[in-house]
């Protein structure tokens, strides 16, 4: 096992979340999205759906029509791996358009490609003290 | 990059996750929760504290005095990792002793260990919805 764990996880993983929300939370941005996922091994789970493939993710996060969303994130745990990649953990609560607001998780597995990261992992899971 | 991911990672997920539980939810069992750790490499993040390896871990599950554990889990999503590890993401409530239930989030990441698994990244946090 290499052992690489990268010290900037914690900055890693909150510059991730920062540059992630901004390009899903502008509907004229979220399709760029894409470029945060690799094109066939990348997973996503969202709301027990399972997704396998940027094109795959992106056909689930550009169906969602939604215009504004307010969020706020309340913790945002991050963790080196030894692949040199960050495992993150985001909790927070959102509000699209005239919705009440909801709690959620989202969950990020960061893997190094060059100078940068791709995400390999993602589940989405909203209202979680509902169910 | 070997690809071997675990056709199981569902059955693996689940399985895990009441193991894990059993074990912390019983006061007597608890320490046992030693074996699921990797002595150096693991690492758990408990409300935002960081801790590496199973004796730091477990002064921090041993140091939490309550009896009783009501648990309901509502939702574990897992997906396969391609060093054949599975990540887990685990929603629920909790009731200790005769505190108000809490909704929590945990994840797990394993790692394989010959025939089964270890947990190498452990991250909780409680009252997720109230923060």
């Amino acid at each position: 096992m290499a052992v690489a764990l990268n010290p900037a996880y914690e900055a890693i993983g909150k510059g991730f979340v920062q540059q992630y929300y901004a390009l899903f939370d502008d509907p004229e941005q979220r399709p760029n999205l894409v470029n945060m996922y690799n094109a066939e091994t990348s997973f996503m789970t969202f709301e027990g759906m399972q997704l396998q493939g940027a094109v795959k993710i992106m056909e689930k996060l550009t169906s969602l029509t939604f215009q504004k969303i307010i969020r706020q994130i309340t913790a945002v745990d991050s963790q080196p791996m030894f692949d040199g990649g960050v495992l993150i953990n985001v909790l927070g609560r959102l509000q699209a358009d005239d919705d009440p607001p909801h709690a959620y998780s989202q969950i990020f597995v960061l893997k190094p490609l060059g100078n940068s990261f791709y995400c390999a992992h993602d589940i989405f899971r909203l209202n979680i003290h509902d169910s």
